[in-house]
């Protein structure tokens, strides 16, 4: 096994996210579960971003949100997903590669559009995610770099990307290449509707033992294992995979390795402006700390300093300097 | 004259702020003006963009950010200014209408893009500004719709409109509308270039009394007048305009109306984070507080209340409920 030239390589959606205030009465008359992720076609993405407030457009994408935190706490970063040849593809390549993230997959010509996430933000913090995957859902097998992947110390893949079929066998592709180089996965379960979808493909990821560091929040790890609550969830699947991940939001998180459990509390924020990109941002903290050689407490201590600073404003992009703010908390 | 429908009818650049933070290295490092803003070209904006950190974007231009915060303070508006049929384009048309401002001009088909003006942030939240006009140079006078100058109360001209030809002929018959309407016709400085390359024109325009309300900070107002400070400068314009409003920064702002001079101190800001859009939300407070018949004092505060808002964020449109914010401090 050569030596990884980068700590992660990630496989996800290529969106820009749109986001605007709104109050509960607009996600009440839209039909919207608040806090959750829905998919629109492009109609039904035209239609609700007519009927939506003003917006600000910063890049998005969960694995890319986590990328971007970990290169902004110094970690070698390759990202894999499809922007179209439009201008929110070239807002998306900019900034991803700005924080000095490796991204080299050329955009699509022609359509469909750039995809792009409609987010609702309540005065409360909490977003609700309205996704129009456009583009992203064409990531063809062809654009992954074998010798990227193969060059990532951890293959990182997104939920997600589990529902469409062209990215869906582009990383059931990806794993194999990244087995067959010595690499950990990690995968993040992203959502609750994407488990529901595809229990029985997850189950047998962790179950054939392809899962190295899994991600999920309460409400994804309850869906995965059906289980009655988080704790029986954690019990069911501690032993399936290497080291477990559960973030908590307020409640701060807990990891499992090696049938140990270590819990962290949440860091404290003056003010929760928009949750968007908290769990990525989690992630991000959590995997550089690996990527340092680091304990697992003080990975999940990383992550919820990352997690912190990613809810005080709007937007799931760094905006503080994460390398000096974990020196301050951490050392 | 009929009874106005529009509280203002305003012309002025149809662009996007790309906003990214950047220390005072940067600046020095392109040769920029810190606190200036510089006009760039296709290439050099590219150039630029690809040299500069993550952005976020948010709709800007001058007069049209002076909308949004005069639609979200109850003012009936209606904007005149040229995009081009692109994203960019299609998310300032969104976000203008979302405010709830009338904008009818139909996007531009073809090349140049939609305008966008790259924003460094230094630490200290000022911003140095980078424009390509791109579509928004080529702002006919076809374009304009007369009924709609006709019906506003007040025609509001952006001085960097000035700067393009197209636009420039654009603005000049929308004097001529306003006047033959009745209406009264406000006026921006907008920037010390633009005053260099136009002293001449804007003298005589206020020579002729064509100019109801004239909008300046200190250093245009000395840049128009070419007195040694902008006491001197105020002196010397304020016979020559019923209405002089100067903005100055930290120190609040003056009126001068009839002879008499009003002063109010500035708005106190927790912290100043961007500084995109003050002078811009100043006049959208002061000509809210006209267009609700208050006096000038009282509009000078509303300026500065809105002003306030905006330095508290990034970008230059309004995130608090300036309605609220306004009853609150002002009733």
């Amino acid at each position: 096994m050569s030596e990884a030239t980068y700590d992660v390589v990630a496989i996800g959606n290529a969106i820009v996210d749109v986001i605007a205030q709104a109050d509960h009465d607009f996600i009440t008359r839209e039909g919207m579960t608040a806090g959750s992720m829905q998919l629109l076609d492009a109609e039904q993405a035209t239609g609700l971003y007519g009927r939506m407030g003003p917006g600000r457009e910063i890049s998005g994408g969960s694995a890319a949100n986590t990328l971007a935190g970990m290169a902004a706490m110094g970690a070698r970063c390759g990202f894999i997903g499809q922007v179209a040849n439009d201008q929110l593809g070239q807002v998306f390549i900019h900034d991803l590669r700005a924080t000095g993230v490796t991204f080299e997959v050329p955009a699509r010509e022609g359509e469909p559009p750039t995809g792009r996430c409609l987010i609702l933000v309540t005065p409360d913090g909490q977003r609700t995610m309205n996704t129009f995957l456009g583009a992203s859902h064409y990531l063809p097998v062809a654009a992954l770099d074998k010798g990227l992947i193969a060059s990532g110390a951890i293959l990182y893949l997104e939920g997600y990307m589990w529902d469409p079929e062209e990215p869906r066998a582009a990383m059931r592709s990806a794993i194999i290449t990244a087995r067959e180089a010595g690499r950990r996965v990690a995968f993040t379960l992203s959502a609750a509707f994407v488990i529901a979808r595809y229990r029985a493909d997850f189950q047998a990821l962790i179950d054939d033992g392809l899962i190295d560091i899994l991600f999920a929040n309460e409400e994804e790890i309850v869906a995965l294992t059906e289980a009655p609550d988080w704790e029986a969830a954690v019990t069911a699947i501690e032993n399936k995979v290497p080291l477990l991940v559960v973030t908590r939001s307020e409640h701060g998180a807990v990891a499992t390795q090696n049938g140990e459990r270590i819990a962290v509390p949440a860091e404290p924020v003056e003010r929760v402006v928009d949750t968007t990109g908290a769990g990525d941002l989690f992630a991000a903290g959590f995997l550089t700390g690996q990527a340092q050689g680091r304990s697992v407490e003080d990975s999940l201590r990383m992550g919820a300093i990352a997690a912190a600073e990613i809810i005080s404003h709007f937007g799931a992009r760094p905006e503080a300097d994460l390398k000096k703010l974990v020196a301050e908390k951490l050392g």
